[in-house]
């Protein structure tokens, strides 16, 4: 199958881009042009040799047009966008441009040049925002609330590829991953920053007290691998225009998650808020169900929470030990 | 109470400018810059003579901020945007410059100038899109599956008002007009296309046979004076933050309104598709429930179809007369 994967430098993108090519896949990955510095370095040698890889700005119609004539993949997987939450707030402009916009344009272009490639949206539980009391765990037919502009570029995109198999007959579906977590994520998402700093401790590069953001709210959170696999199963056989959460079915608090990295660890450290890290927290309890995605396909997560967070550990120990 | 209704020349603007003006509100109206050759014809007169006119583009950024620090207005009835759907598929990109970043605008420049404003933002119907088998009538908690660019750049809009009393602190509330009809509306929407051939008809000025495009798809039908008067109640009582449905409760087949219609004008037409008039029809039957509007401060619909059908009747036979 040539799947080709739109943002695949990113975190999930190269997780990914690795677990199709096990899969046997011919995997094909496009990176925004302004990754190209990257592109020779670091992030190539964290993807399988067997990808491609294509520069592609998704939000030009022109450049996505040509790619997609020339390759006619038989599944896209679409993650090309803007992920950090924050930077949305800041700079809203940017976000709905790379997230609704580009994935437009993709949909728009497939009509015009491969309207019989499979098309999977990664989509986002922040669509779902802030749940009103009782209504937890999310389905998929929870209404949509989100709290940021983030969320709201998600909605757009999430709606869109909708729209395009209803009206225009592409053959879509969607995914909505609530947080996911492994090696390789952004230490500018709480739980790899975590590590990192209790990597560094360990390592004794660092005083033993960490520095946290809010501990309190609780996220349902997934490996990263178990999303992956997720996202291939849903592409392969997930039904024509639908939408499915994938999720671990439980939560917790931001703060718990520290503990049992702490205790990964094997270290001990003091806790100190910084007021740097502290986010305008909308969302106290994220919680979902997908449910749907085991019935209709026989999806769940695989990893546990304390096999995650070794890895991601185990992920920070070998990478500061290299620098 | 100063009230400012943005895109005041459009249809429901113009019955909205009406009715606040007799509810003793302060009224001023802005209209797209494009409109000032209007401004001093048929749509002033249109607009009563209280009501003060001020030319905004909605996606100026500064042109908002500058008026409404100015104005500082109780209320804002945010109307402006693009309305007509099949537009939004040939140009997208200026139906969610428009609608949505034209809201968002408002939003962001209320957060600055005048953040104790009340702001209703005008949604539509046109959110939920094409309902499941088994999900009417359609609650303010129903899934959304919008089938037009022009019903997602409406839901970016609607959840971004959503998002800025969440997470700004704004005042804002939101309603979903269901289709409304009434005296004045262009004759490109079905109904009033109807009313005008029928008063042609009627007059002589044309021969007995109408043209028409679908008739099968059911829509829940409200007058534009009840519509109007549910935006000024849901200003004035609505729940911050909340979404209300405004609509009948019940749908008719878009074919017996015009059984009705031929009925009030008296006369014996011959009915003849259009292949124009023919729309792509997602949705074939659009029905809402506003208990939610009925339960938190009354609002329920007053005038019936028959009596909605009559004046628009009305309308055209005194339009074309002074033709």
């Amino acid at each position: 199958m040539r799947a080709l994967v739109t943002g695949g430098f990113g975190f999930v993108g190269r997780h990914l881009a690795k677990y199709l090519v096990t899969c046997g896949d011919d995997v094909a990955v496009t990176y925004h042009p302004t990754e190209r510095g990257t592109a020779d370095e670091s992030f190539k040698t964290a993807l399988p040799a067997q990808a491609q890889t294509v520069s592609l700005d998704v939000t030009d119609g022109k450049a996505v047009e040509q790619l997609l004539a020339v390759m006619k993949p038989d599944a896209i997987y679409h993650l090309a966008g803007l992920s950090f939450v924050p930077a949305g707030e800041s700079d809203p402009q940017s976000v709905f441009q790379a997230n609704a916009f580009g994935t437009m344009n993709m949909l728009q272009s497939l009509v015009k040049t491969s309207p019989k490639t499979r098309f999977l949206y990664v989509s986002s539980a922040e669509v779902y925002g802030d749940p009103r009391p009782g209504s937890l765990p999310l389905t998929e037919n929870s209404v949509l609330r989100p709290v940021s502009n983030y969320g709201i570029s998600k909605v757009v995109a999430d709606l869109a590829t909708f729209k395009f198999s209803h009206r225009e007959g592409l053959d879509t579906v969607r995914v909505r991953p609530f947080p996911h977590i492994g090696p390789g994520q952004s230490e500018t998402f709480a739980i790899s920053g975590f590590a990192k700093q209790l990597a560094e401790i360990k390592l004794g590069k660092r005083e033993a007290v960490i520095k946290v953001g809010n501990l309190e709210p609780k996220r349902d959170f997934t490996d990263v691998s178990d999303i992956v696999r997720g996202y291939r199963e849903t592409c392969l056989n997930g039904k024509r225009g639908e939408v499915y959460n994938l999720c671990s079915g439980s939560s917790i608090a931001i703060g718990d998650v520290l503990q049992l990295l702490i205790k990964i660890a094997e270290v001990e450290v003091e806790i100190e808020p910084d007021p740097e890290r502290m986010r305008a927290v909308d969302i106290t309890n994220l919680l979902g169900s997908a449910e749907k995605a085991l019935k209709d396909f026989g999806w769940k997560p695989r990893v546990d929470l304390e096999g995650t967070l070794s890895s991601i550990f185990a992920f920070w120990i070998e990478a500061l030990a290299k620098a």
